[in-house]
C-alpha cells in the first residue's frame, strides 16, 4: 500500500481514542416488495443522530465487485490491503473456532473423506457424515496422536465432515502441497514441501495421514482419510501498536473476528456473547486502551438466513443501545460495516457499505440517516475499506503532516 | 503512476491556454459556532459563478487521512505522484528561502547547535539563538568557507537558529547521512557516504563541519557546529514541457512555490507581491505560454495564524478580483487548493478541497457555491490532486484518444 511508504514517518502517539464499530454485514439491497433496505425499514434513530453530527459516506470493502470473506474484510477495515496480506484458508478455518494459534503455528483445514484400497478418493466428504460422529473420530485420533516428531497436533471438529488441524513445533513452515486431489475418482495427491524449510512440516503431515489411516482403517466409518487443505499460518505483518502506535483490543463474540485481531496483534477484551455484554466491555476497559474495534455479529447471521424481518428488528435493537457510546469520549469513531449481506441474497455481497466517521475535526454533511443511499452522498464519497483506518487516526489528530 | 505509462503516446501540441488558480489552504471545517467554514461564511459571487458555470468536485491531496506539506500538495497538482517523487527537506529549505538550487547541486537544512568538547550535542538549536545572531554567524563563516575541494558552498539564514547550505561542483550526489543524533546528549553523528558516488560530498561535508567547529569556537556564540539534515537534491522529474509539451510559467509571490515549479521546469515569472500584481502579471504573460501555475498563498497564512475573520476577508478579496480571468481566453480554468487549512485547526490538514474545472468541454453540474459541501456534490466526486493535470488536458483537448 501507498501508505507504508510514508506511514512511519509521520504517526504520532496521543491518548485520543478510536473507536472502530463494525456491524457485520450491515449492507442490504431492496426488498422487492416494498424497495427499502433493512436499514431503510429499520427505525434508527440514534444510528441517525450520529449519521447527522458527522461526516458520511460509503465503502467499499475490497475492490468494485468483489464480495469479500470475513477475513478480507477485516484485514482492510484495519488498514491493511486485503489482496497483499491474504490469510490461508487453514488459518481462517481454526481462528473461526477458535483454536490457540501462534505465529508460527501451521493451520490446516481437513475434510474425513472416504478412500478405496488403491487410496483413490471415493467421496470427499465421506458421506457428509454427522458432526457428531466427525467428534467421535477427532476424539479417537486425538487419543492416538499427540505429538510426531516433536510437533504437538491440535485436531478440533468444525461441522459435518469438516476439522481443523493445528501443528505447533520447531521449524514448520507452510509451503506443503495439499493431499487432497480435488476431484473423486483421483488418487490422494502426496504431500510436498515446496520448498526447503517446508521439509519438516511434509513429513510430519504425511506421518499423520498414515497414522490416521490406519485409525480409521477399522473405526467403523466412512471415513477412511483426513484431506488436508489450506496449509497456511497467520501472515506475518506488523501490529497495531507497530504500525499505527495504536493500544488495540477487540470487542467481539465470535471466535473468527477475535482471531482476524490478534493477527493484526491487538488484545483480546472478554467480551461475552450479546450485545449488551460488549458494550458493558466496552466501558469497562475504556481507560486501558486508545484504539477499539467492537464487533456485532448478529445482523450477519440474520442477512444469511435471509431472514429480512430480523435483521430489521437487530439493527432497532443496537439502535436501542447505541447511545451508550455517549458516555464515553472517542475522538474518532467510525460506525459502519466489512461488507454488505443482503437478506434478499441471503449471503455476502459486493455493495458498499454506508459509514460515519464521527469526531470533532470531521465535517458534518447533511445526511441525516445511516442507509446505503443517503449516505452515498455524503461528503466522504465512496472509499476503500483499507483507507479508512487513516481518516481515523488523522480525525484523531495522530497524523504528522507528510512533507514540509 | 498509470498515467506514465501512456501520457507520451497522446499528449498532443495546441495552442489552447489552461490556468490552474490554487488558493493555498482554502479548504476549511466548520466554525464551532457558525457551523459555517470559511468558504460558506465568505460571501463570493464571483467564485460562485464559476462554479456554476463549471464542472465541480472536491480533491484528496495525497491520500484519505494524510496531511501534505505544500512540497507534495504542488508535487502532485502538477500531475506527478507524490509519494513517489518526494522533495527532500533540504531542497524544501531552500527553495522556501529563494536560494539558486540547479538540476546536481545538493541542498541542506543546517541547525546551529551546541556541542560540547567531546563533541556530545548539549542542545540541538543552541538556545534557539536570534535570527539577527544567526546572520552575524552566516556573514562569518560565509566570508571565510566559499569553496571547498572545488566545490562552491552558499550559506544563508533561514530564521532562529536554522539555516539553509547548498553545494555546487561536479560528482555530487546527496546520499550522505546526517551528523544529527536527534537527541541532545549524545555525540555528532558521522558524516558517511551511503553509496559510492555520494563520497566526494560527504568528504566535502566532513570538511565543512571541522571547518565550521573552527570558526565557531571563539565567536562567542552559543552555537558551535551546524547539525547538516535533509541532505538531498531536486527530485528528477520529466518537466512540464516534456511530460505535457506545455510552455508553462508560474505566478506566485512565495520563494517556495517558484521553487517547486521549477522543479517542474516552469519558467518563473516576476509576479510581485500582492494579489492585484498577480493578476497583472497573467495579464501580461498571457500570450506568452499556454499553461499558467497561479498561486495565491494569502489564504493558507491567516488559515495557520487561526483567523477565521481574516481568512473569510482575504477569500471575499479574492473573489473581487477574479473576473479578471474573463478578460482572458482560458480552454481549462481549474479553481481550487492545494490542500486544506482550517483556520480552527491551525494548520494543515487532511480535508479534501473543493475544486472548480470550467472549460466549454466541462459539464456544469448544479453546483452553484465553491464550497466544501456543495462542490462535493459536484460531477467530477472526489478525485486526487495527482488527477487534476489530465482533467486539465483533456478539456484543451490536449490528449488524443487511447487506443483505437
Amino acid at each position: 500500500m501507498e501508505y507504508d511508504k510514508i506511514l512511519s514517518a509521520i504517526v504520532r502517539e496521543n491518548k485520543k481514542k478510536i473507536l472502530l464499530l463494525v456491524l457485520d454485514g450491515i449492507g442490504g439491497i431492496p426488498h422487492k416488495i416494498t424497495g427499502k433496505t433493512e436499514l431503510e425499514t429499520a427505525k434508527t434513530p440514534q444510528l441517525d443522530r450520529f449519521a447527522e453530527e458527522g461526516s458520511c459516506g460509503t465503502m467499499t470493502p475490497v475492490l468494485k465487485g468483489i464480495t469479500p470473506g470475513s477475513g478480507p474484510g477485516h484485514i482492510s477495515l484495519f488498514g491493511y490491503d486485503p489482496v497483499e496480506t491474504q490469510i490461508g484458508r487453514g488459518t481462517l478455518e481454526c481462528l473461526g473456532i477458535g483454536m490457540d494459534l501462534a505465529k508460527n503455528d501451521i493451520a490446516i483445514r481437513g475434510n474425513f473423506a472416504a478412500i478405496d484400497g488403491n487410496s483413490i478418493v471415493t467421496d470427499r466428504r465421506a458421506g457428509r457424515i454427522s458432526t457428531e460422529e466427525n467428534k467421535k473420530l477427532v476424539s479417537l485420533i486425538s487419543g492416538k496422536i499427540k505429538e510426531l516428531s516433536g510437533v504437538k497436533i491440535h485436531l478440533q471438529t468444525v461441522k459435518e465432515h469438516r476439522c481443523a488441524i493445528v501443528l505447533k513445533g520447531e521449524g514448520l513452515n507452510p509451503g506443503v502441497s495439499e493431499n487432497d486431489p480435488q476431484k473423486e475418482g483421483l488418487p490422494l495427491k502426496p504431500l510436498e514441501a515446496l520448498d526447503k524449510d517446508s521439509e519438516k512440516t511434509a513429513a510430519v503431515l504425511r506421518e499423520f495421514e498414515k497414522r490416521v489411516a490406519d485409525i480409521l482403517k477399522d473405526a467403523g466409518s466412512k471415513a477412511k482419510i483426513i484431506l488436508l487443505r489450506g496449509i497456511s499460518r497467520l501472515p506475518h505483518i506488523p501490529t497495531f501498536k507497530e504500525k499505527y502506535k495504536l493500544d488495540a483490543v477487540c470487542i467481539a463474540s465470535y471466535p473468527m473476528y477475535k482471531g482476524v485481531s490478534k493477527v493484526a496483534g491487538m488484545d483480546i477484551a472478554e467480551a461475552g456473547e450479546t450485545v449488551e455484554d460488549e458494550f458493558r466491555t466496552l466501558e469497562e476497559i475504556y481507560n486501558r486502551y486508545n484504539f477499539f474495534f467492537m464487533h456485532i455479529k448478529k445482523t450477519d447471521s440474520y442477512g444469511e438466513d435471509g431472514n429480512f424481518r430480523s435483521k430489521v428488528k437487530i439493527i432497532e435493537d443496537i439502535d436501542s443501545k447505541i447511545w451508550q457510546l455517549r458516555k464515553m469520549d472517542f475522538e474518532s469513531i467510525a460506525i459502519t460495516g466489512d461488507h454488505s449481506t443482503p437478506a434478499v441474497m441471503k449471503g455476502h455481497s459486493w455493495h458498499p457499505v454506508p459509514l460515519i466517521i464521527k469526531s470533532p475535526n470531521a465535517i458534518p454533511d447533511g445526511v441525516k440517516n445511516f442507509t446505503e443511499r443517503e449516505c452515498s452522498k455524503g461528503i466522504l464519497g465512496n472509499i476503500y475499506s483499507k483507507e479508512l483506518m487513516y481518516l481515523l487516526l488523522a480525525c484523531a489528530l495522530k497524523l504528522d503532516k507528510f512533507g514540509a
